[in-house]
C-alpha cells in the first residue's frame, strides 16, 4: 500500500489488524510484554503511520523527519510491529523482542535508530518531546512534527501537565499528543477510566486544541489528525480505546497488563491472521536552513587573587560558549539571577530557554533538544535538580548529551537553610550511567570545565558554589575531565589534603597553618570527581603518610568514598579520613556553617595532626 | 484582639500590617530572606489567623488543630510574624530570624512546633498537605482544616498538580489552598501573572472549589474563606496579590525577590510603624475518637530450600504489621501487584492509599500522613522512587518517620530493560539526612527487617528483589538495623565475598565452587547497607587474604564503596574487589544480564581465584 492512493476504511483496519497480530506475536515470542497495551493504540498509529507521519526509515538522521515518542513505552510491541510495517525491520528481527543483544527490548531506547530517546519510566515522553519540539520551532523553524503516543495512566504524573503547561504557553503547534485512553492501568482501573472530560478541560486550560474520540472509529482517528495538524496550537487527541481491543479473552479485561496472550494463536486467527502488509511511509519534505545569530563574547578570565563564585563564572563561560559554538543552548528554573544563567540569556536570547520552576520539564526539554544536535546546558540550585533525578537517569540510559549545572552547593550557602543546600548531588549524580560529575575550585578552572562539558558527549554535570572564592588558577590553563592539580608538593609532606570546590580553599589554609606547626602537607584539587583521577591518589597514598578529604556533602557516595574506593582497588593502607557534613545544618553564615559541619580548615588541621600523630 | 468580637475591616487591616513590618524587622535583622513575598500574603494570613485557624499555640501536638503549611516556604518571614502576632514567640525571638542557631530558620523547619514538615524546595507543601488530609479524612475521621498557603511560581511543578488531582479524587473538603497571585517570581514574571483563569479552569477541572479574588480585599479574603469551609470539596482561592505591598519602593516592582529591604526604616514608617497586637486564636474542638479495624494476620514464615522473591515477603509483612499495628498505612503507585502491596490492601483497605502513578504525590502524602503519627510504607519500582528524590531528601530534613519501599531492583529484573531497573537507589537513598537503607536476601529476613523498619523512627529504605531466590534463614530469626549475617566461616577462609540480595546467592555459589577448589571462602550477608557493619566487615579484611563484594547496582555509591569506605577508616591494606553491574544492560533472561553485568557466581569465582592468587 502507498501513500499515494488513498486508503480505505477497510484497508487502515487490515493494517491495525496487522499491528495488533505482530504485538501478540511479538510477546509470545519474547515470552514477556505488554501486548494488550498495544492493541488498544493499534487503529490509532496505523492511521498515522499509514497517513500522517512524515519519515523516511532509510534514514533515521535526516532532519526533516517527523519525530515519533512512545511516552506509554511498554507499548514497545506496538512501536515494532510499526517498524516491520514500515519496513524498516524484517519478521525474522520483530521476533527478538526482548531477547537477549536485540535491540528490540522491552522498553525502546536509541539503540534503535528510530527511537530518539529511551522511555518505559512513564511520564517522561511528552515531556521530552517538548523540547524536541522547542528546538524545530524556537530554534530550527522546521516543519517536522513530533507525534507523541501517551497513556492514561501516566496522565497522573506531574511532569505530563508540567509539559501541557509548557507547550501551551511555547505555542508549539508542531507537538501532537496522542493519549490511548484504555481505561486500565497495571493493577485496575485509572482515575478517570474512560471520562476524558477532566483531562481535556486541563489540556484545553494549557491552551491546547484538544478532542475527544472513539480511538477505534478509524475515520474519527483520521479527521482528529487532519484537524491537530492545522490546529495553530499544540493539540492533544484523547481517543477512548479498549485495552487488548480485538481479541475478545484480553478486551477490557482486568488482570491482562504487562503479560503475553494466553493462547496466542487463537488471538492470531480472531484477529484475522497473520498478514504481511508494508505501507509506504510519506517522505518528509526537504529541510529548509536556518540561521542562529551569534554574539561575540570574549573568553572570560580572572585575575588571581579576585574573589569570584563559581556560579557567576558558570554564567560568563556559558555566554562565552553561546558565542564559539552555535549549538549550545541554555535552560534555566526560574533562578537564572542565582545561576547566572541570565547571563547566557543576555547574549543570547533567541537560545535561551526559561522553563519557569519545573525541573523535570526543564531537564526534559534539554533531553529533547540534544535529540537534534544542540548541545543544552540546564541549570537551578543542585538541591532542586533532585526533582529530576528520574529524568537524568533516563537521559543517561538513552545515552543522551547534555550538560546540568546545579549551583548553591553544601552548607557554604549560608542562611538560606537545609532546604536549600544540595548535599546529595555528588552521589546521585556519580550513581548515573556514563556520567561525569565536576566540581571546580575557582572561576578560571569552572571556565575551562564548562568548555571540556561541551566537548564530552553525554551527561555531565557541574557543581557551583554560592561563595565567592579566591581565584586561584590562571587564565587558560588546562583541566581536563578525570585531571586534578596538585597546588602544594614536597619531598617529604606528611599528609595529603584533598578538597574541592569550596573546601579546597578551607585545605589551603589548612596546610598553611599545618606547616606552621612543622607538618607539611601536599593539598590536591579533585575538581573531577567522576572520572577521578585515581594515579595522583595512589601516588599521593604512597608518598604521603595519611589521606584527608573535605567535602561540602555528605560522606556517602561523596569524595571521601571516592577516594576510599581507589585506595581499595589500589590494596593501599594508607590511612584516610574523610570529612564531610556531619549533623543536620540550619541557617547561618557560611563560616559558622562549615565549622559546624566539620569541615572548616580547623577541623582539616585537627584532623591531619591527630593522623600524623597516630603515624608517628 | 479576640476572636469572640467581630474584628472590623480596620482592625484586620492592622493585624496585617504588623505582619508586614515583622517581615521587613525580620529580614532586615537576618541579613537575608523574602520580605517582599510575605508582605503579599500578609492580608490572607491576617484574616485566615484572627477569624479561621483553630489552632491551639500552648499545645502544638494536639489533634485537633488545625494545620497550617506554607508551601511557598521562603515566606517564612510571615509565619513568624504570625508566630509572634499568636504569642507563640516573643519580638526578640522574632529577630533571631536566619541567625546561627536560631530555629527560626531560612525556610520552616519542624525544629519549630507549630511547623508539620519542612519546605523552600517548591511544589512540596501541597501534596504533603494531601497527605495531612487523608489522614483526616480517612482514618481519623477528625475535623481539623489543612490551611496551605502556596505560591504563584510553584505551580509551574507537576507535583502540584499530582496534589490537586489526588485531593479532588480523593473529596478532600478538609483541605484549603490559598495561592498567593503576587504575579513576580524569582527573576521575573511568572508564566501566568494575574491571570488565574488557567489556573482556575484547571483547577476547578480537577474537581475543586476555585475562588479568584482580591487578595488585599480583606472582606473578600474573609468571604472566601468562610465559602472555602462550606464547599464540601477541596478548596482552592486564587488571590492577586502585589509582591512587596504596602511599601511603594518594592511593590510590584522587579528584582526585589529574596533579599531585605533596602530602607527598612522607612518602609516600616509607610506601614504606620511597629505594633504589638496580638490574637487570640480560636481553639480547636475536642478531638473525637476514632477506631481502627484491624484484621487478623499471621506472621508470615517461609520453609528453607523454598524459592520466594523477597517483593512477595515486602507484601506478606507489610499486611502482618498492618494487623499487629493499627498505625501502620500503605500506599502504592500503581504497581501494587508487582511491588506486592496490594497483599496489604486485600486485608486493611481503610488503611491503603492507592496513590496511581505518581511518585512525587505518594511519597509527598506518606510524610504528611507521619506528621499525625502514622506509620507510612510506600512502594513502587525502585527505579521510579528516583521521582521523588526531592521529596525524600525533604521528608529527613523533616525528621519525617517514612518508609519506602522499592522492588524490581537491578539487572535481575530481566527482559523489561534498563529503564526498570533501580541501579543507583542504594547510592541515593544512602545519601539522604540519616536513612537508613536495607537490602534483604531472603523472605524470612526481609519479614523481620521491615518490622525493624517499623520500630524505627525516621527515613528508611528496603530494595527488594524481583526474582525468586531460595530461603537462607529460619522463620523468626532476628535481623537487626546495622547488622550482617556470616554464613560460611572457617580459619582459613582465603577470601571473604560480601553479597546482599540477590547477589548473596550469587556469592554462595561461587564459594561451593571455590571450596571445590581449594579456596576457603567466607561469605557475608551485608543486608544493612546503612547503617554497616564496621566490625565483621573489618575482623573479615583482617582474617581473610581478600574481599570481593558482588551488587547487583552501580559501582558508584553502592555496597563496594561502603566498604572500601569502612576500609579505609580501618587504615585496612587488604585487598578489595568490589564486582558492580558494568556497562549498558539491555533486555534479557536474569541469568544472562547478572553475568553480562559481571556480577553472576562466575565473575566471583574468577575475581577470587585472581586475588588469592594475586596475594599467594
Amino acid at each position: 500500500m502507498t501513500a499515494d492512493q488513498p486508503l480505505s476504511r477497510e484497508q487502515l483496519h487490515e493494517l491495525a489488524q496487522q499491528l495488533r497480530v505482530d504485538s501478540v506475536r511479538a510477546a509470545a515470542a519474547g515470552g514477556s510484554g505488554h501486548p494488550t497495551s498495544s492493541m488498544s493504540a493499534a487503529d490509532l498509529m496505523a492511521v498515522l503511520l499509514a497517513k500522517h507521519l512524515r519519515y523516511d526509515f532509510s534514514s533515521a538522521e535526516k532532519r526533516a523527519n517527523d519525530h515519533l515518542v512512545f511516552s506509554k513505552g511498554h507499548a514497545s510491541p506496538l512501536l515494532y510491529a510499526m517498524y516491520k510495517l514500515a519496513g524498516a525491520i524484517d519478521d525474522e528481527e520483530l521476533l527478538t523482542f526482548r531477547h537477549f543483544g536485540s535491540r528490540l527490548q522491552g522498553h525502546p531506547t536509541p539503540e534503535i535508530p528510530w527511537v530518539d530517546v529511551a522511555t518505559g519510566s512513564l511520564g517522561q515522553g511528552l515531556p521530552i518531546s517538548v523540547g524536541i519540539a522547542l528546538a524545530g520551532k524556537r530554534l530550527e523553524h522546521a516543519d517536522f512534527r513530533v507525534w507523541v503516543l501517551c497513556g492514561d495512566s501516566e496522565l497522573a504524573e506531574g511532569s505530563m501537565w508540567e509539559a501541557f503547561e509548557h507547550a501551551g504557553h511555547a505555542q508549539l503547534d508542531n507537538l501532537i499528543a496522542v493519549v490511548d485512553v484504555n481505561r486500565l492501568g497495571q493493577r485496575g482501573p485509572t482515575m478517570h477510566e474512560w471520562d476524558t472530560s477532566s483531562l481535556a478541560a486541563r489540556a484545553t486550560a494549557c491552551g491546547w486544541d484538544v478532542q475527544e474520540i472513539d480511538g477505534h472509529d478509524i475515520e474519527a482517528v483520521d479527521a482528529a489528525y487532519e484537524r491537530a495538524l492545522a490546529a495553530g496550537v499544540p493539540a492533544a487527541i484523547f481517543a477512548r480505546t479498549k485495552k487488548g481491543s480485538g481479541v475478545a479473552a484480553v478486551e477490557d479485561q482486568p488482570n491482562q497488563h504487562g503479560k503475553p496472550i494466553e493462547d496466542p494463536a487463537a488471538a492470531i486467527e480472531e484477529l484475522g491472521g497473520e498478514r504481511s502488509l508494508r505501507v509506504e511511509v510519506k517522505r518528509p519534505p526537504e529541510p529548509q536552513p536556518y540561521e542562529i545569530v551569534r554574539e561575540a563574547v570574549e573568553r572570560p578570565a580572572y585575575e588571581s587573587g579576585e574573589k569570584v563564585a563559581t556560579r557567576a563564572a558558570y554564567g560568563d563561560a556559558l555566554a562565552w560558549l553561546g558565542a564559539i559554538d552555535e549549538k549550545v543552548v541554555a535552560l534555566d528554573g526560574e533562578v537564572g539571577n542565582s545561576t547566572y544563567a541570565e547571563r547566557f540569556a543576555a547574549k543570547h536570547p533567541d537560545r535561551f530557554f526559561e522553563m519557569y520552576i519545573a525541573e523535570q520539564q526543564m531537564v526534559a526539554a534539554a533531553v529533547g533538544l540534544q535529540t537534534r544536535g544542540w548541545k543544552p546546558f540546564a541549570s537551578s540550585f543542585g538541591a532542586f535538580l533532585s526533582r529530576a533525578y528520574d529524568f537524568i537517569r533516563m537521559g543517561a540510559i538513552s545515552a543522551a548529551d547534555f550538560k546540568l549545572c546545579g549551583s548553591h552547593v553544601g552548607v557554604s550557602i549560608g542562611p538560606d537553610g537545609p532546604s536549600q543546600m544540595a548535599l546529595e548531588d555528588i552521589a546521585a549524580f556519580r550513581a548515573v550511567l556514563d556520567s561525569v560529575v565536576l566540581y571546580p575550585s575557582d572561576a578560571n578552572q569552572a571556565v575551562e570545565l564548562l568548555d571540556a562539558m561541551r566537548r564530552h558527549r553525554g551527561f555531565s554535570y557541574m557543581r557551583t558554589t554560592r561563595e565567592k572564592t579566591p581565584v586561584l588558577y590562571e587564565a587558560g590553563e588546562t583541566f581536563e575531565i578525570g585531571g586534578s592539580r596538585t597546588l602544594r608538593t614536597g619531598d617529604d609532606d606528611a599528609v595529603t589534603l584533598i578538597g574541592a570546590g569550596i573546601t579546597l580553599h578551607e585545605c589551603l589554609t589548612a596546610a598553611d597553618e599545618l606547616a606552621s606547626n612543622g607538618i607539611p602537607a601536599r593539598v590536591v584539587d579533585l575538581y573531577s570527581v567522576k572520572p577521578v583521577d585515581a594515579g595522583t591518589i595512589v601516588v599521593a597514598a604512597r608518598e604521603t603518610g595519611a589521606l584527608i578529604t573535605v567535602e561540602d556533602h555528605w560522606a556517602e557516595g561523596g569524595i571521601g568514598e571516592t577516594v576510599a574506593g581507589v585506595l581499595a582497588r589500589a590494596g593501599s593502607g594508607t590511612p584516610l579520613v574523610s570529612l564531610a557534613v556531619s549533623g543536620r545544618p540550619g541557617s547561618g553564615p557560611p563560616e559558622a556553617l562549615l565549622a559546624a559541619a566539620g569541615i572548616d580548615s580547623a577541623h582539616v588541621v585537627s584532623a591531619a595532626e591527630d593522623v600524623v600523630a597516630g603515624n608517628s
